[in-house]
């Protein structure tokens, strides 16, 4: 059974750096599976600069939505796989299922795969619920959303750590 | 002079799961006291949602305002008293009082009633200054005022806690 | 070569509390390096609410700009010196140079020039990345650009602290 690491944090707060160290200890190969996609101009950006960043060793794997069967599907192909990151995939789903309740649906399927990988994972998360409550129900519903799916996947994992200003916590 | 736990933390980061396994450690009868109403729709859908979690255990008390006067009111018939939360007191009394300064005094009333009260108080909260300034002047002054009146409960609290994805890191 | 200590948190989480406790035992004189300025109401008060707090070994020192060259030339004057705060000098940089990257390039200019003060220094800053993402454009780009201040900063640092309801946690 494939260990689960579980990281959590602030914007821009280190956690993708911190993953990709956690996840180049594990050796090559290395997956890095994108939730987001190239699409919008940011993210590009974003993307762009993580792949500057990472180097020859990783291959990236773009999956908006179904990651429990994207992760099945390279099971045992690479050293680790760095999932970045789930309030991305999260808000995709709520996207196109529009209904929270499903959402976690998804996550629970991804929790219940866990324990059939081999293949390490890194998994990267964002802390959206320390702010003042938005005004806009629909940012109330995803934060709310965010932190329940985030819950699930932290009991579920191995490790769990929490980073501020670059610098993790362990949690677990 | 009875036991108080401050719990603290973002949206659905497991504060009130955490909550209620440290009242059940007490024993029985629990007491939950509710400062929120069922009067809006989303608080009515919260409350029933931690009322089955619950169970036949715990005794619902219903105060958004007079919080000290509840407590030593209820002081002795119940195990541990859990406290929901100290954020929605707030944001009531601030509506109620429309002054910042007057709600720090029914904190420090809050405060200084933990001395003489025999059952053991488990009190939630929020962070709410972890994100980008607020633009709305009123979420400013409330973001400032939770901010004040953690610190200062924290300050009186035998034991305090933040947690993060549903774990807890103890701070004092 | 001086000591550097960082401390970060939300708003109103007891930072510039647990600054001034550091810095006073530093000894006397200590200098306040206030990043912000009294022009606007909010900060007026502010300015007012710590300077009382303070008292007779602090000497204000106002740079809203020029922070590295300001620490510069006022080293080996005092005991040590607290800056207050990070993210508004982040604040005033974007709005006079409207540009992250040249933002960035006086943050780096100010961690070189930790290596060569004498005098120690303790610096606050504010946790903006854990909200909900901001839908104002400018304020995702201020909120990146903190972040990557922070780790740069915290990177550079001797000790570094968060803090949650005036209770610190060291992460380095």
């Amino acid at each position: 059974m494939a260990q689960i690491i579980f990281l959590t944090g602030g914007a821009r707060s280190g956690k993708s750096r911190l993953a990709e160290e956690l996840a180049t200890r594990r050796g090559t190969p290395l997956g890095y599976l994108a939730t987001g996609s190239a699409g919008d101009g940011e993210m590009a950006e974003r993307i762009a600069r993580h792949r500057e960043r990472r180097g020859d060793a990783w291959t990236t794997i773009e999956e908006p939505l179904a990651l429990a069967e994207s992760l099945a599907a390279h099971d045992g192909r690479f050293a680790a796989i760095l999932v970045d990151c789930v309030t991305l995939w999260l808000s995709n789903l709520l996207f196109s299922l529009d209904d929270p309740a499903r959402v976690l649906k998804e996550v629970e399927l991804l929790t219940r795969t866990f324990s059939s990988l081999r293949t390490p994972l890194i998994i990267v998360s964002n802390e959206v619920g320390m702010g003042i409550v938005p005004e806009n129900r629909l940012a109330r519903q995803f934060r709310d959303l965010a932190g329940e799916a985030n819950e699930r996947i932290a009991a579920a994992a191995d490790e769990v750590y929490v980073t501020f200003s670059g610098l993790p916590l362990r949690l677990k």
